[in-house]
């Protein structure tokens, strides 16, 4: 699998203040965004199927990887680099036994419990959120950044960050230890995504320099 | 694959009149139905699969075909005998590019160009309705016998009708060249679902008789 990194781009139509999915994806990657994750909830499988179809192509063409959300057929139909579980999926022994070890599995995780299980089942990342106050889920209060670490002591699997996060925090969950952070709203929903993509990097790269200079 | 059955319960929580599904599915089975379809929309992914599990053992238990309808995943992950699949779920191709030939992939067609499709594919039987009126999907109006005959002149392949079949008009759609019947709530809304069962196979067995008279 290719390393987790440090941005990684979910892409969630409703997110992207009615713009195609696809532009937005087309303008991530050309800003150098390595990692997509196809979200889409609303559409038919059939309509799933064709759009990422039409990001396999994308992505490949930009040389990133996709990963899809929660469909075990639908990585595997569009031959996707990865897949993307909720707690709420298919087991992940049962999505490894068909997509084998040549691809990436990550799993959503909200509590200690939930990222023991996921790293003893053989997640290739844990995603762990929400850090920041959201809006794209509503649904859980925000963990902070003292969860990074609590997860980061179980375990060396890499550790993706996720919910609000923005250029302006990234450097907080970057220097608590996470690989990388995952983000919609800040980047489906920016004016520029291009210029979005860049103010991320920048921040992340900042946040590396200082950790660095501490180790 | 095992050839259409007369009889194929389609089983599904919501017509279940607030009984646990797997006492339904188990007294049909008791009673000679030898396909069951899953069915269920509503649950969590994960939800389905543990009732796909316990359905997949009590249909081996008692010899009959499990069915998965539209996920191709659930349909593997449970090594069911075979998937049931909508217009707008993947494509017959791809689903048999995971199951391969040994099972089962049924399409639901509702036109005669959606079935010449299904048959082009390769489906090993297609489903065509609503035959009568249904209350179990009240979105498209009944087609009648005669659709059945159309279709039947198109092809080989088996064709299940569904549809607001009930013991009382089973016997049209034998006579019509149906090859089985896709039954909801005559059988899970049943009061006796045993007696539902064998009140249906007498009035196939009957209907086919005529027919066998005429041949």
């Amino acid at each position: 699998m290719t390393a987790v990194p440090p941005l990684y781009l979910i892409a969630d139509r409703q997110a992207c203040a009615g713009r195609p999915l696809l532009d937005v994806v087309r303008a991530a990657t050309a800003a150098g965004v390595r990692w997509v994750q196809y979200r889409e909830k609303a559409l038919t499988r059939r309509a799933r199927y064709d759009e990422a179809l039409r990001l396999r192509a994308l992505t490949r063409e930009a040389g990133a990887a996709l990963i899809i959300n929660d469909e075990l057929d639908l990585a595997a139909a569009v031959e996707a680099d990865g897949l993307h579980l909720g707690q709420e999926d298919l087991p992940l022994p049962v999505a490894r036994r068909w997509l084998g070890a040549g691809r990436v599995i990550g799993v959503s995780t909200h509590t200690i419990d939930e990222a023991r299980r996921a790293i003893d089942e053989g997640a290739d990342y844990i995603a762990v959120g929400p850090i920041f106050a959201t809006t794209t889920k509503a649904v859980r209060p925000p963990i902070g950044c003292d969860a990074i670490r609590r997860v980061l002591a179980l375990t060396g699997v890499p550790l993706v960050a996720i919910g609000g996060i923005t250029p302006g925090n990234v450097g907080e969950v970057i220097r608590a230890g996470a690989a990388g952070a995952a983000v919609i709203s800040a980047l489906c929903g920016a004016a520029d995504v291009s210029a979005a993509v860049a103010a991320f990097h920048r921040s992340i790269a900042q946040a590396r320099a200082t950790v660095d200079e501490r180790a």
